[in-house]
């Protein structure tokens, strides 16, 4: 069967660019903060073939030139012709395709048909095996169009003010929006809440609009509520969504439990659209930690590879690499060992393949910015990030080590996966790590301090937070870090859902078996019951009202739809219901159910050609995997997970 | 005053890729057969201003937002306003433009306006000083539209056939055309020559046209005849050129050198665009090697500074650099050459600056492409050209390790002018030139073979000449490859008018004093003798009638207006008008007039800022330079050139 071919990794930079121009603030567009790369503007395919002879048709996202055969004197140049016939037996079909509006892609059919068998260059000469996706199958599913659905959405209710009208929609929504009946100009002004719709100066999306013949239309935004400053006009809204198949599920019983994980997945489904967004409203863009956690929730909600590839495909970029991702050291880092953990859930090897060139410059790039004494330090346009948090930041920041050092391993790992060479990067990760237990570890408090350059010697759940899940820690290690840092009040909270993320996977590893629902209840419970529809970007209980909305000094700026607080559906999914990959592409996982908490829970964790439920109350715990692999882990005893069977352990 | 400015390059890079996609052949469009950049899509605009405070205008070829201040929190954010009040006193205007149709430009006019002292960067924080050209010095003059003229073209006659008409302009031209009075379709068929244009089929340039209302136009392409088949269809054509003022002059009075000179002229003004093109039907692209001999024509004729700037910046091309410049060794070894012939001519340090990360880029590429002994020898998708002409090609090719170690020596000496570190460039240049003496230098025979690794010991006037023109030689080496190959005729001939421009200078160079007249005449002059307006890409004078128009197997392929085939006009000016510059800029240049084989001539030589006028004839030599710098050379006896002083020899 035929499919619009690529330039492996072209359709990402095509959407990533046109994704990264969208973003509105205040009436006008708010150009992208870090490099945006381009497609390759022209783009030869090629593929050697053996037929009986017979007829092809092409078709190309541009103009295009064919050839037939191989060397200068052998073979048939056909020039723009769509329709060729091909002589019996075997030749190499080339095709260049330049000039598209998009990017270069081909749809061959016929008795030969594109495929991802057929290689591309840039015309360097530089070939290597195309990019395609399942669903672009047709000649009329054109990959620069990108294959959202849509769905009429109607709003709840109207409500007339002294000078137009507030449409409500009932809950956070990203829609098309068409205004009919309208005058010969409109001004509708968007909201994720009520005050901000009503805010004409400070809603984030606000449009003035010149209607023609009473109607205009804007493309898909984020909102809940729409004012419109007349009051005759009408809205028709289509909900525009990736038709994701909600796969995974997870029931308590216990209200605000399941609110917070019915709120997680609504609000992850709809920043789950090219690639993963941070939010829908602001800033519709891609951030390397956010996708990293977003790689977690979808195992336990989706499970879908494609939107992971996109993604890192996106951030990865392309040649030459000039600086971090989102110009964030730590991004940087996040990006390497998210391949690692795409690898690990789908068992992609071609996908290595075709990432590692990119890697190895990033790679490059982060070691081409290491000082002598082995740590990196920001230099000239890097924002050292970790979190929005007080920390030490002086000189070597000890969270930037413990990533970097584990994206080194990291790639040393990928590397031994696909057979390359890891240049030596395995052996830097050692000599790093035991850098960094020398310089970062103070062996009196015993945890780790975020700066040695300083002299402060102060201690951060981050920089501790980040060691435990990312360094090599002896168990005595992890014990003092939890007891003298995660349980010890007098070291600053975490605020931000972006490292509730690390701290409650923390918690979860370590054992604590109620912290975690303590969190979703008073956390993000409490989020929810603001009246939230979706998770917020950051989120303080203290305040109140419209308090909840405002950031980065303005009144309605916070994004309420925010993926990175989606985390109570990995959390729940992996340390309740347990189920973890412990293989390659689940060929061996482990099913460690766990209460907590909870009085009972019924959860579905999706595998990549199955999945595992879990049912577990009081009385009993039953568990089933549709596919082999499986070990249960109950009560410290392990026993094999056959397939489509019921296993029942009975609890009273 | 204001200009447009942009990141450096990108304009180039703009009209370079326009320009690549503009071929066409037979109907259909020819994509491109070597890599073609594209611009960055978002870039950032900055500068640090003082001033008493007022307003500032804001125009972008994109949507933009604008900050102003310096830090996070010491700053203002005003969007896309574009017109925004700065408060008096220093700070930092920074402007992002992105999404722009064309490229990235800016244009600021008020208290603060915009010019060649902002910088710019693609968002990775790499600032450096924009590009600009003076003439987009107001807002309606967009860097997106390549600043042309036209002006209307009448056709010389106009004849009736069987089925259409033929259009006869007189001579080949570059117009844009418009058709009227036509039916709902039309086909149009444009030729070089008269058998071109009626030969629907293998005419290069025609078209299946669909006009509307008995009206269609079709953008500038050359051609001196257009048939169409409709015998009431009428024309207007628009010829389009580059405004560039004719500086230079040369009249012999002798008619078949002047008409040379001037089909010269007027083949390579048709040939200078946006860049210097290789031909105007054909391929209508930038080569390389064809540009560095552009590079010493426009000396002679327009001493043209931006259009060389133009050209040199498309072909170096952008990071990463992945394939040698136009897929050809040669050509990248030539475009590093060239860079060091335009610093020469107009002393221009700070483009050097502007292109000594790309130069850095393709040096490293190269030398990344050496072999253990030192030799370049090609590698997958390298084209190893030199010239269309049997060469044993061999392992390692004599010339492309002559022009590898010049490219080296260039490489070093720009590096010194520049205080760049020359990365040991020319020591590598010397232990190569010892490597071609051992390797390629026949010690029997006293010349050059083209390669020592097949045993052949084959002699090519090639391989003599650019060892000649490019290798530090003695005087004895170079009277013996004189003897043994120039003035051999049992060495094959030149054929083409590209290596005619080497050969010439090696025997103007050689001082042979009636070579360079004899080439004009019987081969330049043999081509003008058959009706050509302009000069070929490739000529055999005994060839006759449509054999001249035949190249790559197809009839009339071959470009009838190729800018290598102005030669003569550089080697009269610079062999018997005897101008050259031996300084920087021509702060020093000296004036060694040389009758050779004419009988007088009366030649005008342009320099940077004035001109130098030389009459010769059997008489009297008078020469006078409107400026200072120069040597006057002549009968052995050397003395300076006053500016506006007539120096006058009498010969009698």
């Amino acid at each position: 069967m035929a499919q619009w071919i690529w330039k492996f990794g072209e359709f990402e930079i095509y959407h990533n660019a046109l994704v990264h121009n969208r973003r509105l603030q205040y009436g006008y567009r708010e150009p992208p903060v870090w490099k945006i790369e381009s497609p390759d503007s022209a783009v030869r395919f090629k593929k050697r073939v053996t037929t009986d002879g017979g007829e092809i048709w092409i078709y190309a996202s541009g103009y295009f030139a064919v050839t037939v055969g191989t060397g200068y004197h052998d073979r048939n140049q056909y020039g723009g012709r769509s329709r060729i016939t091909l002589e019996p037996g075997a030749t190499e079909i080339s095709i260049t395709v330049s000039g598209a509006d998009s990017f270069p892609c081909l749809f061959v059919d016929g008795v030969v048909s594109t495929d991802g068998a057929w290689s591309a260059d840039n015309l360097t000469g530089d070939f290597s095996p195309v990019g395609t996706y399942l669903q672009f199958d047709t000649v009329s599913k054109s990959p620069a169009v990108f294959p959202f659905c849509r769905e009429p959405l109607p709003y709840v209710r109207k409500e007339e003010l002294e000078h137009g009208l507030l449409f409500d929609f009932g809950k956070e929504t990203f829609a098309a929006t068409t205004y009919l009946n309208t005058g010969d100009r409109l001004f509708v002004s968007l909201g994720e809440s009520r005050e901000e719709a009503l805010d004409p100066e400070w809603s984030v999306i606000h449009f003035d609009l010149q209607p023609e013949d009473g109607t205009v239309s804007i493309p898909p935004q984020a909102f809940r509520y729409i004012y419109a400053d007349d009051k005759t006009v009408e809205i028709h809204a289509e909900y525009e969504y990736l038709p994701l198949r909600r796969r995974g599920s997870f029931h308590t019983g216990e209200d605000i439990i399941d609110k917070v994980w019915e709120t997680a997945a609504y609000t992850f489904h709809l920043n789950c659209r090219e690639f993963f967004f941070d939010g829908i409203k602001r800033d519709r863009w891609i951030w390397s930690a956010d996708a990293y956690q977003s790689l977690f929730v979808n195992r336990y909600l989706f499970l879908d590879r494609d939107i992971e590839k996109r993604t890192l495909i996106a951030l990865g970029g392309k040649k030459p690499f000039q600086c971090h991702i989102n110009t964030i050291m730590d991004y940087s880092f996040f990006w390497i060992i998210s391949l690692w953990e795409y690898y690990k859930t789908y068992g992609d090897k071609e996908f290595l393949y075709h990432i590692h060139p990119q890697l190895r410059e990033v790679m490059a790039f982060c070691r081409g910015r290491t000082d002598e004494d082995g740590f990196m330090r920001g230099k000239r346009g890097d924002w050292v990030f970790i979190d929005w948090a007080p920390m030490d930041k002086t000189g070597a920041l000890c969270g930037e080590q413990i990533l970097y050092a584990k994206a080194l391993r990291t790639y040393a790992d990928i590397c031994g996966v696909i057979s390359q060479f890891d240049e030596g990067c395995r052996e830097t990760a050692e000599v790093l790590r035991r850098s960094i237990m020398d310089s970062f570890y103070d062996t009196e408090k015993r945890v780790f301090i975020d700066s040695f350059e300083s002299g402060k010697r102060n201690v951060t759940r981050h920089s501790n937070i980040l060691a435990y899940l990312f360094l090599p820690l002896s168990v005595q290690q992890k014990n003092d870090i939890y007891e003298h840092v995660l349980l010890n009040d007098d070291v600053t909270q975490i605020t931000t859902p972006y490292f509730k993320f690390y701290e409650n996977q923390v918690h979860c590893e370590h054992g604590n078996t109620t912290l975690l629902e303590q969190s979703i209840r008073e956390y993000y419970g409490s989020m929810v019951h603001t009246g939230a529809t979706t998770l917020y970007e950051e989120y303080d209980p203290q305040k109140s009202g419209v308090e909840h909305y405002a950031m980065y000094g303005n009144p309605y700026e916070k994004s309420l739809c925010h993926a990175w607080s989606a985390s109570p559906i990995y959390l729940l999914g992996c340390y309740r219901a347990g189920v973890r990959n412990t293989g390659i592409a689940y060929d061996r996982f482990e099913v460690r159910p766990e209460l907590g908490d909870l009085k009972a829970f019924n959860a579905v964790v999706p595998l990549p050609d199955g999945e595992v439920q879990v049912c577990f109350d009081s009385k009993q715990l039953t568990v089933r995997s549709t596919v082999p692999g499986g070990t249960l882990i109950f009560n410290r005893e392990e026993c094999p997970l056959p397939a489509n069977r019921l296993m029942i352990r009975k609890l009273q």
